[in-house]
């Protein structure tokens, strides 16, 4: 039985940051790495470069090279490894667009309009100025997952709406256009329900994001995250040192809870609601334990960002041979479909 | 001064009938066959078969590539010379569906809702079942001229609309894509107001339609075209052989307009008017005038109707030649977006 295909995709949004790590990026290692008990992989994993999609929200591209770039060389030290899996530019495998014409051609306007999430971003965008491309946007997703015969979607529960799109796209497909023996070119794929840990901002936000300034950059080094550390929100009823704290309550400790080992965890906790431990002690350690966690890719990361051309190289390389995955699909697709 | 650039397409709907020779095949000849004072061509003439927009109102592909071999063979019979306009299939140039993928984020979807032609099209048809790519045909057309930067687009009244659609995304992709002396990737096409002789169906209707079985085809020979002309409607009122008609509501004297010389025009109406001619002998007349007029394309039709390969290979040479245009076309896109 071959492996199980996922794939993954970021908008090209440039230097990465801890959120993005914890929420997505080490899950995707983890699907990359996993193997099963005869010692072969789990997963054939497939990393998109979805500067299309970025194209929905906003029509500037004046920074998306080098954001492509950023974010790739991010990738890399995290531990995607372009030799297992694939790396590539949407806008570079122009089966992506392919397959979108023929699957907009599959789904109801009004299907798409009452897509969920599409309504939870235009509730403050005016639907008047919702592009044509905004309103597809499932429908290429559905594109950039089943041109690999994508069967496994990692995915959080919100975004399950449109793990339902692809598979009615996918059945619609196949009964439209059946092969021979009257099965189909696409398998439905499953979600596969992920807990992504998300992270606080430095600010106490829900979200860590770069449009609001507070984030810890995966490329920023130990002063720079203690630099930033000073700022982090903490519980604010701790005034004075010795002051009890509430764990609960305080971005630092959630931090604590991702970066840190159990048992310090559990000290950490005791001490601030003692008074023992002060917040700056306190975020010195969530400082050297981030710091810690990172080193490995830091190392990793200077590799790559001392060698952009070798960046470079890998997309190159790997739009080759996603590619060849993409144009095998798109055969099955015009044969089935009687196309020239 | 390069020549003006024409994109012509029809949807792959089989052979084609006298309708579609005087409704556009006779433009596109004269079209490809215009000359400048100099002797040079008036335009770079491309022809399309549009077996993607097809997609939009019938997904039933069972009989597309049999439809677009009869009707390319149709259109060579007709004087489309392959050596001078490429003749290709949209889904055999990716970069249809690329381009229209960019131009897809460049336009509303409330804009392409309020397309007249496309409420006209959806007026029996339930709103609720329109298709998301059948809401962005305008936008695949624009992206079918562009690609080829057609600066003429020859069209009927009621299709200006489409063509306002296609300068409305020019525009915005030059404004926002700017090249770097200021200036942009596309000129705004100018719709060039062409007078479409529609004709009759033979059964009086306004239109002669495949599917609703009132057509003279093409490939017709003179007995075939004797045998349909022997149901067409006449003017009613006239019941005997000397009865005097009028041509005037008469289906078949409109045939004669069109293909009768204009003196044997005048005598028909006369003697019709008067009783002289009878409506037998008239519809001989009429068939034998349509008959010679098909006659060289019957020739032509022959050499090709024979060698089907020879129609494969005359596609495969015009997409290579289109691709070559389009991928040109398409790396101006991706430089003035700064994608990849």
């Amino acid at each position: 039985m071959s492996n199980k295909r996922i794939l993954s995709g970021m908008r090209p949004t440039g230097k990465l940051h801890i959120g993005h790590y914890t929420g997505a990026l080490e899950n995707w290692v983890n699907h990359q790495n996993a193997t099963v008990p005869d010692g072969g992989r789990r997963y054939d994993t497939f990393f998109l470069v979805a500067d299309y999609h970025s194209l929905t929200t906003s029509l500037d591209t004046t920074d998306i090279d080098t954001n492509t770039i950023d974010m790739v060389t991010d990738w890399l030290a995290a531990g995607i490894d372009p030799e297992k899996s694939p790396i590539f530019r949407q806008s570079r495998v122009k089966q992506h667009t392919e397959l979108f014409l023929v699957f907009s051609m599959l789904i109801t306007a009004s299907r798409l309009e009452r897509n969920p999430t599409l309504k939870d971003q235009v509730r403050d965008l005016n639907m008047e100025t919702l592009t044509y491309g905004h309103l597809g946007y499932p429908v290429l997703q559905a594109a950039d997952i089943l041109l690999y015969k994508g069967n496994t979607v990692p995915v959080g529960e919100d975004q399950i709406p449109h793990v339902e799109i692809t598979r009615e796209i996918a059945r619609r497909f196949n009964n439209q256009y059946p092969l021979g023996d009257g099965s189909g070119v696409f398998e439905e794929p499953e979600p596969k329900i992920t807990r992504f840990a998300r992270l606080l901002g430095l600010d106490g936000k829900a979200k860590m994001s770069k449009s609001l300034g507070n984030t810890i950059l995966l490329s920023d080094g130990p002063d720079d995250i203690m630099q930033k550390m000073r700022k982090a929100v903490t519980d604010t009823g701790k005034i004075r040192k010795n002051d009890p704290g509430h764990p609960e309550v305080c971005t630092v400790f959630s931090y604590h809870e991702r970066f840190s080992p159990a048992d310090t965890v559990a000290a950490i906790e005791q001490d601030c609601r003692s008074g023992a431990l002060g917040c700056v002690d306190c975020k010195k350690m969530c400082s050297a334990a981030i710091s810690r966690e990172l080193q490995p890719l830091h190392e990793q990361r200077k590799i790559y960002a001392e060698r952009p051309d070798m960046v470079r190289d890998i997309l190159i390389d790997g739009e080759e041979r996603a590619r060849h995955v993409a144009e095998s699909t798109m055969q099955e697709v015009r044969g089935a479909m009687k196309l020239g």
